[in-house]
């Protein structure tokens, strides 16, 4: 395997990105508002709020959204803000709602589609329109399992800009897969430097040992090599089966995959909030949430077949510790690099041919930025 | 018990302030600069320092004051800062000083009325005059035994300003009562939404279940409707006696009440600082101060006659109880609240009929913030 | 021994600095750029870091340095960033490194004087000049055993900033010392406030009670009345030899002082890291670092010629035990002066005779603050 001619153009030449996009609030303020609030943001999996009337809370740059399960099975986002006073509904970080979801306050209560139902000495009074006072909605759909919002009013295409990644995970039936197991880590870097560190395994013959043997820098290529999606596969080596401790299977092969995909394990980045890593027989997903712009939450999950879960002697564990020992490293990493571009002295230097998915990433990010 | 015609109509078309005001630092200064520094502010109780040299210190935004009953009697408030090298003088919360107030660092000692009456090396040296460094006064008043401070140079007229309420409290005899119990809570919310849930009982019946049988929302009424001083009376049930967990007196009913009082509960807001609430047999004050766009802390007393205190069988506790669990269901509801209105989607939201005193408070508060 | 004609002339009619000095962001960045980024800052001690390769790091302003000895001998300060993605690279405070400093990233390695020595995937790659990717140098000077940096590019001019103070220790040989014991204090105070306190003992009778009996302001006078350096000596009472808390000698005196030395105590200030305080028998220094503008990091060392540190019966404590408490009684004071100086009512307070090297400090402070 050998980097692709376009791999190697991308990086020629280009520089990591100048301290103050990891430092300024200012810079900070500006990707709020020109990527994270345009951008499908991913707040977690469908699965875990299978039933009408099902909640959970997902926060997020100091906003609390309410993602319920509707009685129509629809699943609708809103923001946690009551239409009176504005107080937040709901406390909980999730639960179920029977039929109406009540203000703590002055005992407003909605509908699962955010109706206003009820409003004490304000319904039918003159003036009060109920419908001015439903909850505001933000625009959610679901990708293979995915929970993605989007607070721009009105809503971007999510067809239309999801559109070359739409049908990349059909072989692994993401929607029909659950979480085995979910970590979450504080990580005191800003969410690009996660990004980046993802985007390369430059750095993984030093920082991560128990890869080595598995798989090599050498069998990476990149099959999204430009825009909103970027990534491709690994390739395994011999005697690994998948990556786990033991490089054994913990689930059975996804029944759907190609020769080379059974050799391979893939790692894409969807900007700005996930990634995702098929494997053989799972995959592994980290959802990145910004906390400040030195500090990222990231919430990493390992899924599975249902049926794969549910059996007796199913044991995910090797690929738990793999991936966890592996994050760890990362993280730990990620910070000393968080803790240098801070400096002073910090100049942006020079990316290696290896490195050419993060001078994509730094592109469409600077892209992003430019827009109005 | 109905809702007055002048109440109704202050509500009707009003909304809820927006949400920077409840979040902008640039906001919060405004008000310390039109309000917190112009206003007359409730710093404590006159018997809490019953004797010459009796001191306690009041922090507030940052600042630190000497309260301190004089030589003479009178009640002084001097900024805690040397008029050398600005070394804070007093470190003790309260205490008693002898003669002088000496500062720690290099002796330099003000008498309790502020003049500079010693500094070593100094006195008497070409050039010093200690006239020119005396501690720096604040206007102090002494109200319904109350401290009142205010830092404009020179203070507004007291007595202009208060003119309305001045004798409001007369029948409760408010200067002689001793404070039976005192706690403090620090609450995550700005300090205007504390003014604001004072300042309706629509949320009683939700939040305050223990409340429900004593009094109720239809029969509150308002006697200052608009301006400075907000609020008025709610009637007692026919079962109860006063706002106590059992429903009984705590302490004798004060003497001068008409029966209508006898059978009433008031609420008074004066902005900025201090909610004062006559029952017929003690009065419960809310002391409010400012700590920062977020959060505010409240000293809440319960106060009764000194003789109502010294009897043997004098127990508090039915009204501290009741006051507390109250105090706490509010500030839970007032924390939330100051979540929701942090929100990017939160926008004023229209008052209810029963918040009448909250549009007027806003009105009269954007009067104050209007001001130069 | 009186004031000196100048020293009471330097003082007269200055006041202290304006409240902002103490306060502002704003004035504390521009102190970095025209004072902290421009003069020598005290590091450490070349003693150490006694074998090539061995290494500490100098955390200063939110910045990480590596000062190393080379294999050369000589002593290095780099920022500690690697030149490819900025990353942070070495986290140890201090230990020894074999010929190469790597990046714990992707092993870019670094020789002991800052040159690019390897750099997988990129030496040798069209385009890449491993000549402009060394380590960012500070410039660095030792003097009487001081490790001093200075960040300006290019360095001032060591010999002629120092002139005036360049030999004025010989006697007491100060690159001979070494740290006996070493005690680092977090004081919530303005650094200035921490240099004023050190520059005048007007304050020492009433802070420092078991001082009285060893020296007196009186004693008191200044060799260096303006710019860059100040201070002088003040003169041990009859029965004291030292200043320690038996009034004995720790060490041996030192060898080349002259009677008058031997009775004598100096404090001197070195704008702004550092005050050097030789004794008849050892020498006490204090580094001082900003934290933030109301804070101060001070690392006070108690020196010792090597001899006298390795005799079987030496023992420090009778120095230690004096100086820990009269700094922490001084720690204290200039937190309640910090405090003091950030009230609104705080007015620049007239200075004192007996302070005439704070209005010498805060000249040259300000001119130093009002250079380009």
């Amino acid at each position: 395997m050998i980097e692709s001619t376009a791999m190697t153009r991308t990086a020629t030449g280009a520089h990591t990105l100048p301290g103050e996009y990891f430092t300024s609030q200012e810079l900070y303020d500006r990707e709020t508002d020109r990527i994270f609030l345009q951008q499908w943001i991913c707040a977690g999996r469908a699965s875990s709020i299978p039933e009408p009337g099902d909640f959970f809370l997902h926060e997020m740059d100091g906003e609390s959204f309410i993602i319920i399960r509707a009685e129509s099975g629809q699943i609708n986002c809103f923001y946690n803000v009551c239409r009176h006073r504005g107080t937040r509904l709901q406390q909980d970080s999730c639960g179920h709602i029977k039929s109406r979801i009540h203000c703590p306050y002055h005992a407003w209560g909605y509908d699962t589609d955010g109706n206003l139902k009820s409003a004490p000495n304000m319904m039918g009074k003159e003036g009060f329109c109920e419908q001015d006072h439903s909850l505001q909605a933000v625009a959610c759909v679901i990708w293979q399992g995915f929970i993605l919002i989007n607070q721009k009013q009105p809503g971007t295409d999510f067809q239309a800009g999801f559109h070359d990644i739409l049908h990349r995970f059909d072989h692994w039936q993401l929607e029909r897969l659950v979480s085995a197991h979910e970590i979450t880590y504080e990580v005191a870097a800003n969410w690009k430097v996660i990004f980046q560190n993802y985007s390369e395994c430059y750095h993984c013959s030093l920082v991560h040992p128990q890869l080595r043997p598995i798989t090599s820098v050498e069998t990476a290529s990149n099959d999204f090599e430009e825009g909103h999606f970027l990534g491709g596969p690994m390739i395994l080596a011999d005697d690994f089966k998948s990556v786990t401790m033991n490089g054994q299977f913990c689930g059975s092969p996804f029944n759907d995959l190609s020769a080379d995909d059974l050799r391979r394990v893939y790692f894409y980045t969807l900007c700005p909030s996930l990634f995702i890593s098929p494997h053989p027989d799972y995959v592994l997903t980290h959802r990145i949430e910004r906390v400040d712009v030195s500090s990222t939450r990231i919430i990493c999950n390992w899924l599975f077949p249902t049926d794969a879960i549910e059996q007796d002697n199913f044991d995910a564990s090797e690929a738990i510790e793999f991936w966890d020992l592996t994050n760890r490293q990362d993280w730990e990493i990620c910070e000393l690099t968080q803790k240098g571009v801070q400096s002073r002295a910090y100049q942006p230097g020079p990316y290696s041919g290896l490195e050419s998915m993060l001078a994509a990433f730094d592109q469409h990010y600077l892209s992003l930025m430019a827009m109005n």
